[in-house]
Formats: C-alpha cells, sequence, structure tokens
C-alpha cells in the first residue's frame, strides 16, 4: 500500500499492511486532513519517524476479536491517543495523559496518511449518516476546540478573544459563540478575518487590541509572536489558553505571569462524541474552511499549500 | 536624610523628608529587609529609579489627616500597591492589580531604604506588641506566601513540591504545610535544605525528582532553571505556580504545558492581616532565616551579601 513517512523518503507504495494487534480493527482511508502539529512533526517536533496523519475518516474493513464484528463496514472517525490502560492516569482519566500512550501519527504509532491503518476499536466513533467524510474529517480538531469549552466551566469569564483565526482558532471562536460566550476573533490581516466574519463572528486585527483587554484569551496561532500578543491583551487575573504546540523553544516574559497573576491554561484533546454530535446537527459551516484536496502522492504540493499563511484546511485522499 | 536609590549615586544623605499627600502617613524606619525583587531592580528589572525597599516596620511620626491622629506614634507595617482608587478592578478586586498603581520602592512611588518615607494610611497595619520588629518584618513576604494557599482554594491537590528553599520558597512551603499540605522543599544543595528541615519540612534534591511527579508545584527560584525543573516534575493536569519574578526574558520550551494541559499560576501580594496573625501566634521561627543586619550607610555590602547563593534575608537599619 502507499503511505507517508515522517522521515525519508516520505512517499512509499511498499509499504505492508498493518498487521492487528488484539481489539484493533483495520481501517481503510476514506479522506484524512492536515493539521498545523503534522506541519511541525515534518519540521522536527516530537522525533516521530513513523507514518504521519491523525485526522481521518475511514471505513472498518477487519478486525481482530469476533466479538468487534458489528463494526464492520462502519464508516468511522477515532480518538487519537492509546493508554497503557493500567496506570492511575488511564483508570481515572483516561488515555489523553498516560506516561506511556501512543499516539497516532504522532507516537509510537503509524498514522492515517495511508491506504491502510489500524487503530483499538474503543478509540471508534461511528459516523452519523448525514455527516459527510468532508466534514466528519473536522471531528478530531473539533473536539479539540470543543475542550476549550470544558475547560471555562472553571473560569469566570463571559467575554474571550481568540487570537490566531486559522484551522483551529476558528473552530474554537465557533463553538465557543455555540456555547454562550461572546468571541471576537483576533488576526493580523483583514483577509485573515474574512471568514470568520462569514461566520457571524466579531473580528478585529490584533495590532488594534490595547493592553490588558481581555479577561480571557485563546492563543490558536502557534507562534511565539501570537503568545506575546495574548499575554499582552489579558486582563491582571485573566485567563490565557494555550492551544498550539510549538516545535522550538521560544523566549518568553515570565513577568506579566506573575505580578499581573496570569492563568496559563494548555489545552489539548477533547470530546468526540461532542463534535460529532455538533456536526451532525449542521450548526457549523465546517467544509468552508476547506482550501485544497490531494492524493496522497501529492503530499510535497499538499504540504505546502498547507503551510501557505492563510491556509486553513488541506485534505488528502488515497 | 539618608536613603538609597536604585540610581548612581545610590547612597545619597542630602535627601529631604517626603512631603504627604492627602491621606498619607509619614513613617519613621525601624527596621527593612532586602528582597529578591529589590535585587532585580538594581539589576534593571521595571526601570525604577527612585528610593529602593518595600519590606518594612516603622513609626507612624505625622499624619495629613487629623481624622488619622490615631495611627500616630503605632508601630506598623504597610501594603504595598496603591490603586487610582477609581478604576473598575480598584472598586472590585483592590489595588494589587490597579492598571495605574504605584508600589512602594517599586513604581512610581519611594520606597523604604530611608529614615522617613510616606504611605497612605489605609495601607497601614498596626504590629501587635508581641511581634518584634525582626519578625515584622517578614510580614510582606509572609503575606506573599499566603496568597498561594489563597490560590490553592481552586485545586485539588494535598501534596505539592515547592522548589527553591530560599527567602520566598521557605515561606511558601511553612504556610502550607501550616494549611495542611503534604509539603516537599526542593533545592540545588544539601545546605540549602538544613533549615527547611530543622522547620520540620520534608526536603528532597530536585535532580533527584523524577518526571511528572506532583500534581502541584511552586517555582520560587526566580530562575529559568528553576521554571525548567517545576514544567519537568509537574503531572499531567496538574498545577505550576509561579512565583518571583525575573528581570530577563528567557527561552522557554512551552510544549509541554500545551501537550499535558498544565495549569500556570502567577501569583504575587497576598493578605497582611493573616500574615500578622500568623506572625502573633509565633507558629514560625521566622528569625532564623535572618543571615545579616546592616545600616544604610552599608547597604553595598548589605546587597553583596543578600546577593549571595543560600542567604536568606539580610535587613537594613538607619
Amino acid at each position: 500500500m502507499q503511505a507517508i513517512f515522517n522521515n525519508q523518503p516520505a512517499y512509499r507504495t511498499d509499504v505492508l499492511q498493518p498487521s492487528l494487534a488484539e481489539n484493533e480493527a483495520l481501517i481503510k482511508l476514506c479522506v484524512a486532513g492536515i493539521c498545523a502539529t503534522d506541519l511541525e512533526l515534518v519540521k522536527g517536533y516530537a522525533e516521530f519517524s513513523g507514518i504521519l496523519g491523525h485526522e481521518f475518516v475511514g471505513i472498518v474493513e477487519a478486525v481482530a476479536n469476533d466479538k468487534d464484528r458489528h463494526w464492520l463496514n462502519q464508516r468511522v472517525v477515532g480518538s487519537i491517543n492509546m493508554g497503557c490502560e493500567h496506570c492511575e492516569t488511564c483508570i481515572n482519566q483516561g488515555p489523553e495523559h498516560c506516561l506511556h500512550r501512543k499516539v497516532l501519527g504522532i507516537r509510537d504509532k503509524d498514522g492515517v496518511f495511508a491506504d491502510f491503518f489500524s487503530l483499538p476499536v474503543r478509540n471508534l466513533f461511528a459516523v452519523p449518516d448525514s455527516v459527510a467524510d468532508e466534514c466528519a474529517v473536522f471531528t478530531e480538531p473539533l473536539a479539540a476546540a470543543l475542550r476549550v469549552v470544558e475547560q471555562m466551566d472553571s473560569i469566570d469569564a463571559p467575554t474571550v478573544a481568540v487570537i490566531g483565526p486559522g484551522r483551529l482558532g476558528l473552530l474554537i471562536g465557533k463553538v465557543m459563540a455555540l456555547a454562550g460566550y461572546d468571541v471576537v476573533m483576533l488576526g493580523r490581516s483583514e483577509s485573515s478575518l474574512t471568514l470568520p466574519a462569514q461566520w457571524q463572528l466579531k473580528t478585529g486585527l490584533i495590532q488594534d487590541i490595547p493592553d490588558n483587554s481581555f479577561a480571557c484569551v485563546v492563543d490558536a496561532t502557534g507562534q511565539s509572536a501570537g503568545f506575546e500578543h495574548a499575554l499582552r491583551i489579558v486582563r491582571p487575573r485573566g485567563c490565557l489558553f494555550l492551544k498550539s504546540t510549538f516545535s522550538s523553544i521560544e523566549p518568553v516574559d515570565l513577568t506579566k505571569i506573575v505580578v499581573s497573576e496570569i492563568n496559563i491554561m494548555g489545552s489539548r484533546c477533547g470530546p468526540f462524541d461532542k463534535a460529532l454530535t455538533l456536526l451532525a446537527e449542521n450548526k457549523i459551516p465546517i467544509e468552508a474552511m476547506i482550501d485544497g484536496q490531494y492524493i496522497l502522492k501529492d503530499h510535497l504540493a499538499a504540504f505546502d499549500h498547507a503551510a501557505q499563511p492563510g491556509i486553513r484546511k488541506i485534505l488528502l485522499r488515497p
């Protein structure tokens, strides 16, 4: 089968189909999404050397255990963390923070930029028939966006600024608006704010925002300049969600965190079930985020396209 | 009068006594403490050019308003923030985070390393007779330590690691232990842990602590190496209190904050009334932290002494 590796040569056609571990399903790829994390992995973040990709919609082709036969031919998406299932973290909180976890296409587990891939059946979620492949492929980033809404439960801040109106930032802004927060999407250029405005979100240029303006700020830029702006515009005793991973170690002025008693919240994976429900309710015109579609063989053009400023989602198909 | 300025020449004897603004008291210095922030100010943090010093015990010599005459001859300590009293922050939260605040010996307000200084009477707290000058001078750092206990209210973590057994860190460890937390003081050398052990605190060498060991970590080192260790030993979904200010912009790996959903809490000033109560109850052998006493004129030797590794508290007297 064909697959895209994070090491060289990236594109290979001589790859064996994955053999299934106990409780796993073999999944045939329908469509995959390129995420900012994939672009960081290519740059060296996390030193991953397997098959890339973790956003997918696919069809279950085989299962290792007979008891899982009801999954056969199901159209599915899947959560990306696989814990050890034995540690305190796995038992009490789930696999997301297991220290020995594998992560699909990111750590110790081949990903989905391939004709076939495997995943434990406990990670699978059936996609409702009403949700098209091109929408369902957004389940993982939409769940990551919803994680911020979950974490906001403990924060008292009706008004929220989201910096970085890209792939993830726009989803965060939209789900927070749907959850009742007064959201402003902030970007560096007018053009980056066109789609947020079409999605009925308030918008603004980050450079125009005065210091100490918001009780809650979400940084979804993935850049140190974005984090600096986020620290700049968050109010004393305010909350700053840090949402995207960096590949480099950045110089950060920690003084304001202490002096203004800022609360910084790291935020990662979220609830797939709630994301699928939102998609089925058709409340987010999510296909408007698709800027291009490529076949696996054209991965170089696809990654180049995904890395361009202002590009939101690039899809890959077998 | 004599005073120590942050600009050159530092020591002057030709300084006029401060004239009192409305609602202010004139205070005669009994004893002052040198704080890590003073050492950072000397290095250039916050670009302050007035008289240094914010930890003090003094006697009220004069008041601007007749209604404040009951303060005369009182022995007092004082909180260091002076807000505008008109903004939303001042009205709802107090002066600590007013954007237009003055801060004693730190921002737009001459400090206490002088024969006399002024402070609004609303900032004053009478010192109980049973509390000696050498204990009362710790009210401000003890209040800052108690701020962490206040903020812990919203955190579920019975076990706490405090990194940096210096001036502030040791006070934080002690007040958290008194508040019922299971505290471990962590330092880089055995010698730094002698006093914490004498104070009946558990101790350990930071370099011996495995990754992801504590649900709550307090970084009171004031150094980027300390912050790196704190991030290293805090568990996924754990809480990291950042307690001391830096004068430089440090390279920080933000990845773990996001991937492990760490909650970073900035923490600064705390409750003077609770600190004075603790001192009056004599629950902390706080004078054991005093490593040296100098007169104002010998400020260079005093600052050099305070900046040496392992030195906790240096006092200044007129």
